[in-house]
């Protein structure tokens, strides 16, 4: 194709891979979605980029931007389309530690990030699982959370700055440090969470915090889902903000991970509500270990809470946090997985389950249940196994029409994709979807960027 | 005119003003600008919004949303539009005190929210001057800052979810009460900040926090806005980030104050560098006065502050609140301002203010500088009076010019509104413009929603 010579001029041939060169990226990491590019193109800078979407653009060739291709949702499938890979575009291009902030290119990925960070004691504090693969582009298209939200946001909020490379290959340079800039229309905002539909990030600010000096992390296991909001709020208020993380693992999840990993176990016999908590500090002189002691020990005699294992040292903590972790390998590889990521007001968590927990086994009286939960953020991995893998779309539909009629969200942090978009359809707000429809129109006339994906 | 009559019809007679009714409506607070609006709208309700939008669409008749009129860059001009006033829809539709979240229509004015929350033990943390005046659609509107963005965000991080009425009055709901929330483009913090142009907002899901269960106020004396940075990052860190307010009071602002309000006089010789901090906390048994006092101790033996004055009690906290309060009025009343709103990377503000200190001198040896700063988010009110009132608009173009130059902005947090447009003209980036005049065509393809504001 005569594009494909073009880019080769552009980008050197090395960096167009076609064929067997380009086989290995045709999937997600699940192996749930397969496709066959048309190539993968490796730029090495920005006017690089903004050279292949001029051609692509000209030439109405669909593009699809490519992170760590680590995403939940089939936002990287593109059929017949070009992969544009931000591997490349890798630099850390400043960090500015007075001022907390760091300069990094789409390509650097997460753990990167946090290495770099810490060097000066400070802290790029967004994490999750896929965070040896997922990168800054990735995780700011798809606005991603993970287990420390509750303190620090999610990446929107950790973001000050962008550069971005517009479907017609115009560069946008939004790359403010400030942290408070009222000039016009939000665009920075519009272009996190769009999933590489309305443009292609190439660079981000991002906002660095004082890396903890110590932590306090527990297990505690409690009757309802109502009680641990209440310890929520009285922790928050009585560490002055500082839980860092509040998770939730069902007493069915417990099981499983017993059953699966022995020495993963639950410390104590799971209980209906079991959370993993942790708090930091900054702060010399403060012992956050001590503080929470205390302000358990209230709840333990408050009745709040049944049982509570303090993590004595870091292996100690760092094997609470492999139970919580293990939840992606132990939810994913196990087969007909119905999996989900609703988001709840934090009052009508318990509602939701009780709700789904009949409604499942009205659907399907020998499915099975396993969730986690971002506690703290109101947003469950709600997970089903059915015992017929036909009534999977059944399960997903009840389960976002449950979410929605609590107020819920049915996409909580892992976006819309393709895996959602007949879920667009069915609960978002109609006139949202014109608005978006209006502005995609607007930003990517010829509809190349990421085609396909999030409107329905 | 016909209009008129048909929203008589839609509104009742007693909410259509024009002639002598309308007469107060037609000029800013500071009555720099003035206007004649062809009449003034009350609507009771969102439906009520909505029809009036749709006539002023079919009609192609202008539209300018007024909330408490507190603005500060005459985005509520209004000469021949409808001025359409939100003040009737002032009902808390929800507060739901566990969740944290409140449920406050567009015209509830910032202080009666702060009331509600208090009533809950809970907190509505933006504030500023202007706050028995300014409402729930103005402060977002405009994305608010103020004087506790440091540690809670702008007007943008409180708020959850929006209710809009769109240019062709069809209503957009948003209103998710979710601390999570990746279902598409992100309309809503589109339509923060948009200062009217893209919607009106009619209601708003809004954060809340604990209330502080104490304080510590202190006023502080140093040589360098480099040691005031570098004292923020320690009491930061010292505080688990529990600094509420760090704002810069320069010796020439401490001086007029001292002059024109004799009871407010600083405490000490005034130096270089006067900041105010304010900590507070939550938790129980901490005592923020004695932490503050205890790290103040540490700055000083460090020599890296040479006066300090901690409030002792409620009053001296209020007298020392006072003295950075009054800068609106010191500022605004003496004539011939050119009042500014910018913003810089942390460690780049002695810088601007040393470059543009040169720079006022060199265009005006007679001109004099009156600045405050919400230094924490490098937001600086830098003014000057001129000599002769013909140097004010070079003097203005001279304060965007060195910002931007240092990487900063030259609208913080007052917005764009009519009188910043020939700056976002010279200054945002062209392609960013590009896309929010797509944007507005797409939204508003008759531009009737508060037209000349905001885009050049
Ligand atoms: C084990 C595991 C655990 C996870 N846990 C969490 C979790 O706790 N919370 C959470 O939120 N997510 C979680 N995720 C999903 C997470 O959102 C993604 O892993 C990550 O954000 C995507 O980054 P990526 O670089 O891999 O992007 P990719 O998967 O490559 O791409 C994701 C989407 O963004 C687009 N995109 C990528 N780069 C760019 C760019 N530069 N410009 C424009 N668009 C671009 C793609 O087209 C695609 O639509 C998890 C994933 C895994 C595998
Ligand atoms: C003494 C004083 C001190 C101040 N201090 C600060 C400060 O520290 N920090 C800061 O950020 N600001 C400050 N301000 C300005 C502040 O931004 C505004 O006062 C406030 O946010 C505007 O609210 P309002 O209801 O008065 O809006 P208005 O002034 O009525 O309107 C402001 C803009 O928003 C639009 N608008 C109003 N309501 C709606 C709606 N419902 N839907 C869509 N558009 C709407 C208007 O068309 C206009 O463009 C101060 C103002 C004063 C007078």
């Amino acid at each position: 194709m005569a594009i494909l010579d073009r880019l080769r001029d552009l980008l050197g041939p090395g960096h167009v891979l076609t064929g067997d060169d380009a086989a290995g990226f045709g999937r997600e990491w699940t192996g749930h979605y397969r496709w066959t590019p048309l190539a993968v193109l490796r730029p090495g800078s920005t006017e690089e980029v903004a050279g292949v979407l001029r051609l692509a653009n000209a030439e109405g060739v669909p593009v699809v931007p490519l992170g760590g291709n680590t995403g939940l949702n089939g936002g990287t499938m593109a059929e017949g389309a070009l992969m544009l890979s931000l591997a490349r575009l890798n630099r850390i291009r400043e960090l500015n530690a007075p001022a907390r902030t760091i300069v990094a290119e789409a390509g650097v990925v997460l753990e990167a990030l946090h290495e770099v960070a810490a060097v000066e004691g400070l802290s790029f504090p967004l994490t999750f699982g896929a965070k040896g693969s997922a990168t800054v582009g990735g995780f700011l298209s798809t606005n991603a959370g993970g287990s420390n939200v509750l303190r620090y946001g999610s990446a929107r909020a950790l973001c000050l700055g962008l550069e971005v490379v517009l479907a017609d290959g115009r560069v946008m340079n939004l790359m403010s440090a400030l942290h408070k800039d009222n000039t016009g229309y939000d665009l920075r905002d519009l272009m996190i969470g769009a999933e590489g539909t309305l443009g292609v990030i190439t660079a981000a600010v991002l906002r660095l915090v004082p890396a903890p000096r110590a932590y306090a992390t527990a297990l505690l296991g409690m009757e309802s889902l109502g009680a641990a909001l209440d310890l929520l709020n009285a922790l928050q208020a009585g560490t002055g903000a500082a839980v860092e993380a509040f998770e939730f693992m069902p007493a069915a999840f417990m099981e499983r991970l017993g059953a699966l990993k022995p020495d993963l176990a639950c410390p104590f016999a799971p209980q209906p509500v079991n959370i993993l908590i942790e708090t930091a500090t900054t702060m010399a002189g403060e012992d956050p270990q001590a503080r929470l002691e205390a302000l358990l020990a209230e709840a333990f005699e408050a009745g709040q809470i049944s049982e509570a294992v303090l993590a004595g040292s870091e292996a100690q903590r760092r094997k609470l946090w492999a139970m919580r972790e293990a939840a992606a390998e132990i939810t994913f590889t196990e087969p007909d997985l119905v999996d989900t990521d609703v988001a709840l007001p934090l009052d009508r968590l318990e509602t939701f389950l009780s709700r789904m927990h009949a409604r499942l086994l009205a659907i399907d009286p020998g499915a099975r249940e396993l969730s986690v939960a971002h506690l703290g953020d109101g947003n469950i991995h709600y997970a089903a196994y059915p015992s017929d893998p036909a009534l999977k779309p059944v399960i997903r539909a009840a389960v976002a029409e449950e979410a929605v009629a609590l107020g819920g969200s049915f996409s909580a942090e892992h976006g819309v994709g393709v895996s959602k978009r007949a879920t667009m359809a069915a609960h978002k707000d109609p006139v949202a979807l014109e608005v978006m429809r209006a502005i995609k129109a607007a930003l990517d006339p010829k509809n190349i960027l990421n085609p396909g994906k999030v409107l329905p």
